[in-house]
């Protein structure tokens, strides 16, 4: 098969480095694009990031030589990429605009971004747990007009831990009423800098701006229903969340309460479900899907962020501890990668899915 | 006054050097005994604790020179002192005799052990809580035939965060029915040396062996009723705990949310109640007792375990991020020194209050 | 004594807020005047500070409600205060023309910062080792026709740890030739917000801009001789720095090997001199003098940041690990505060220096 | 090519498992036979590990399922491998004899242990920088009588990040005279448990028993000539080591300032030096071998542990920050992987150099 060419706007950022960190051998898309503010524009991707260069790994050998375009000029992307990962750094309002402009242009965007996550024609995607929510696409195309532009976009780095394992038991048929979770997020989740150190060492930060409401917020779209072109927000289930940031570099880990309404799972078959849990990507078996979806670890004391995040490339879901509760039904412990399932991973196997799907 | 000569029974561990390091130039309590296992005995303390002494300051003056006892010998703590702290590490049946000797001995005993913590006729207090709970002596002295001897324990280290809050609503007349509480703490909760390093470096433990139990069930003891000589478990409030261990020295937090029965307090009101809270160490002004039992931080991202820990001597509780609860009523966060409040300042003052209350 | 006004300029940055912390209750200066950057003007101080107050302690009680001055309005200093410490964060000539306004006012400048240290009629002090440098100050105020005002400057947190012991042994008339060093020092260093926690988490940064010159050559200043109102520069010794940031919150350390010239002391006599090592801060007992000077420790693995930086109030060096070297004379570790010591307890000390010696 | 088997004694151990995750798929060497304590003898492995296993990917498929034997009993290798790696944890004396026995059994050692370190006739093996000494197994054979038994031995883990690069340039011509180092040493050398989270949270050791000898004689050895069967030690250099332990999970890394006699290169002949560098692994081109066994960076900051030690499969020593010194001649940072490079890849790689060369 040919490979896609494909591009990165925001390309220096942290979230632009890991795209094409991912997508280097990628074998479906060819990163041919790279794009970011115009005071990088005209350099050598090299040179762009000299010194910003946040990945352990170098900057792949393709990329190194490529001139950086300036994000603005969407005229210049076409011809160059036939899709664009978005990892823009920008306030919400000129992000969505410079999506759209993408969009309209006929170039497909797959974003990063929490800008257009509640825009009603926007689908937004965990591939595992709501792939046919990209026939939200029809829709947008259909009212704004775009050929074969489009955008979708994925959910908050703090949501994959619990999400993916809540709609395994949902799936079943098992009803959840309430959800109270508490998360210890990796600094890498702010983004660089994120957080001094000096707030880090020895220390935990109870609070996190912004975070509790998307995580609170997001699930109830994901695991809403499409219908005459609109999501139905799943509005049965209740979220509480704390979230905290703690001394770990990658991998955002969350304690989980959960109340079904009416019958209730045993320890045995959600165990179980979680096991044999194969979602849309594992099905179509997509490039960057990890082999399980989620993992059940049986010892006591994992999930944890160093020992698990990387599994399957790092886009498995870990979870472990799971238990009665005293107050609710049951507990469990899930773990994701922030920057990888949460961020560039989980976009990429987005992606994948919609050209799977003949979306691009 | 002339102070009372108390010993430290399990001098050499790190929770022993606690209570000699909280003890020096303490106004009511003198050392003179100092006791560890039978391989300690007969060295000077400085001797007994060489390449082990982990507190930062240095140990203090007067106790370099004492000759550590045999804290088996129970015999020879006679005349050398009218209290003992006891911070033994053995296994579980042998603190309790060992405990049960001191107190038979007519050497009152007031303990940091987990041993004697669901004995019918032994209160476990926090002082600001229940400081009721020490006529349970009373009881003790009686069947057990001790005349000045008496055992009191304190609880586990978890709890403090949340209790003294919970418990400031609660004497209010609010009825709280459920809880579900997630911490994040420090590894010296684990005593020395506790986890390796390998495991707390970018990482978090979602697990710590019997701590959930306790954090679930010692609140119950604690805030039930002393009635006819027994504790009766306050069995309206379920709790639930998840327990995590995190890369912070020192320093217990706690995300809690609460479900209230019947009417609930405005967060106004809450964090009134929380201002103005005093209980018996306050209000009898004992030397170890925080000004304020509970600080509330207006600031978002307070309490941090680096920056709060050490409120009033370490001994106060900290809380902050009062909001409402999407699920239950209300959350917050809720800080405490571990190894202070939670343990040796914990014990000291439970100590003070027994002498205040004249069964020392 | 009345205790002299004084003033923090910088007063909102983290180096001017631990002037406000170390000043409170100082028995010889009262902060009543406060100033920064014109953002920060007119607002009561804990105003200014809201959501960067960094220290763990809360605000001191007489600071909280002063008004902020704009810091380059120096005539609002003139009846307010006697004496500045100065913690601007600006260009280097700007912060040399400020400091040089109020001394040119007749208020008197102690300075944190780097910009005066080479200038050749301003001391640059540490109390311990070159108190005499004071006196070219005469010089300064005659050739500036400066009445009152003067400026002083403490040198680079990174030396401390070193230079008092190589004086030690310098003023008992050992010669020193060479000096290799290797730092390993706190995020604090950086001031706020300093380096990512990303950088910073299982990781070590072997370079820190700048600081490695600073390492070497302001020793030879400080060891310098003042002779005709100048300092000659200790040209005889050489000094070689590698600078490393760690994950430590406070407390910068130096792995040290020093040659000699001539005759070797014995480690017995080093010990020795270090322990009765004691400068004109302790002869004078200064309010921020550290009762020694130098601590020597003896255990295999001391001195220790977070177990030896507090020693007597953040102000000892302490150093540890002596022992011959196969390649120089002898080798040790040393240790000190860097924002106490290294910064504004330093500047306080110097301060305080002057005012015992008449210059204030 | 058919694989030889091997086994790993002590293959329970933190090291042990290190060699199976490295030997996993290896292309030479096939793992039939793990050993370890009577304790973990006649389990599964998988079994014998439960609770103990610390590395990040699971048991490799093909181990998960083999019998622990008891290491002592030589015997029941023989037939199932024909070489074993040695990371057994055990008295010297005791490492010593059992690795004899093996060796005599006729199954070739390749051993992490310091033991035989310095055993005249055990060559002790850096593959880029001695290979010629695995001649000396003649003589060892030789003298002791075993026939195709051996044993060769690695270094300590604290000086692969200097003595590669100093071997370079000794190789070019250029005569060290002296060294300072100074090292900064990643928790995971220290074996599981390794050092307390309390010890290492917002701290430093400056110290870690016995390798500060280790660091600044066993290059001596390493440099040294293979003469009439005996290495004569490189004494013409002298080194001077602080070592210290700090908060990074891998990764060791140093400070080096190097003296010369005599003709000293150019900083920019040292990078082309080190950039060219290649040693046997590089020319014969070894499975393990890393691609460039040395690599420079550019950047001011670099190497550092995190960003840099997984290098080439954590086989290559990242050095940087080349520059002049002004007391000796030039120094520069190296880092290098301690469990890898500095453990088991290491040994794995002498098999593959003493395989290559017909040893096995």
């Amino acid at each position: 098969m040919k490979r896609m060419k494909v591009g990165v706007i925001g390309a220096t950022g942290m979230v632009g480095q890991n795209y094409l960190r991912l997508l280097k051998n990628h074998p479906w898309f060819d990163v041919k694009y790279v794009a970011a503010s115009p005071r990088s524009a005209g350099k050598r991707y090299e040179e762009a990031v000299a010194g910003r260069w946040l990945m352990a790994e170098p900057i792949p050998e393709q990329i190194r030589g490529l001139v950086v375009e300036d994000a603005n000029a969407v005229g210049s992307a076409k011809g160059k990429c036939d899709l664009v990962f978005s990892a823009v750094e920008l306030e919400k309002d000129a992000i969505r605009k410079l999506e759209e402009a993408y969009a309209a242009a006929g170039i497909p965007v797959v974003s990063n971004n929490s800008a257009h996550r509640s825009t009603p024609d926007v689908p937004m995607i965990i591939p595992e747990v709501n792939p046919g929510h990209i026939e939200l696409i029809d829709t947008q195309r259909e009212k704004r007009g775009w050929g074969k532009g489009l955008i979708a976009v994925k959910p908050n780095c703090s949501i994959q831990s619990y999400v993916t394992p809540m709609f395994a038991l949902i799936e079943a048929g098992y009803k959840i009423e309430a959800v109270i979770v508490s998360t210890m997020q990796a600094v890498s989740g702010a983004g660089y800098p994120g957080p001094a150190s000096m707030k880090m060492i020895d220390n935990v930060v109870p609070y996190i701006g912004g975070e509790e409401e998307k995580s609170e917020q997001e699930p109830l779209r994901i695991l809403g229903k499409l219908k005459n072109g609109r999501i139905i927000l799943e509005k049965t289930i209740k979220i509480a969340a704390h979230c905290n940031r703690v001394a770990v570099i990658d991998g955002h880990m969350a304690c989980v309460s959960l109340k079904f309404k009416g019958a209730k799972p045993s320890l045995d078959e959600v165990k179980k479900l979680w096991i044999n849990f194969a979602g849309e990507p594992q099905k179509l078996n997509l490039p960057t899907a990890p082999k399980e979806a989620i993992i059940y670890r049986e010892e006591p004391d994992r999930p944890q962020p160093r020992m698990d995040r990387d599994a399957w490339g790092a886009m498995a879901v870990s979870v472990g501890r799971l238990r009665e509760c005293p107050v609710f039904d049951l507990r469990f412990v899930g773990l994701s990668h922030n920057t990888v399932r949460g961020a560039a991973g989980g976009a990429i196997l987005s992606a994948e899915l919609l050209k799977a799907k003949g979306y691009l």
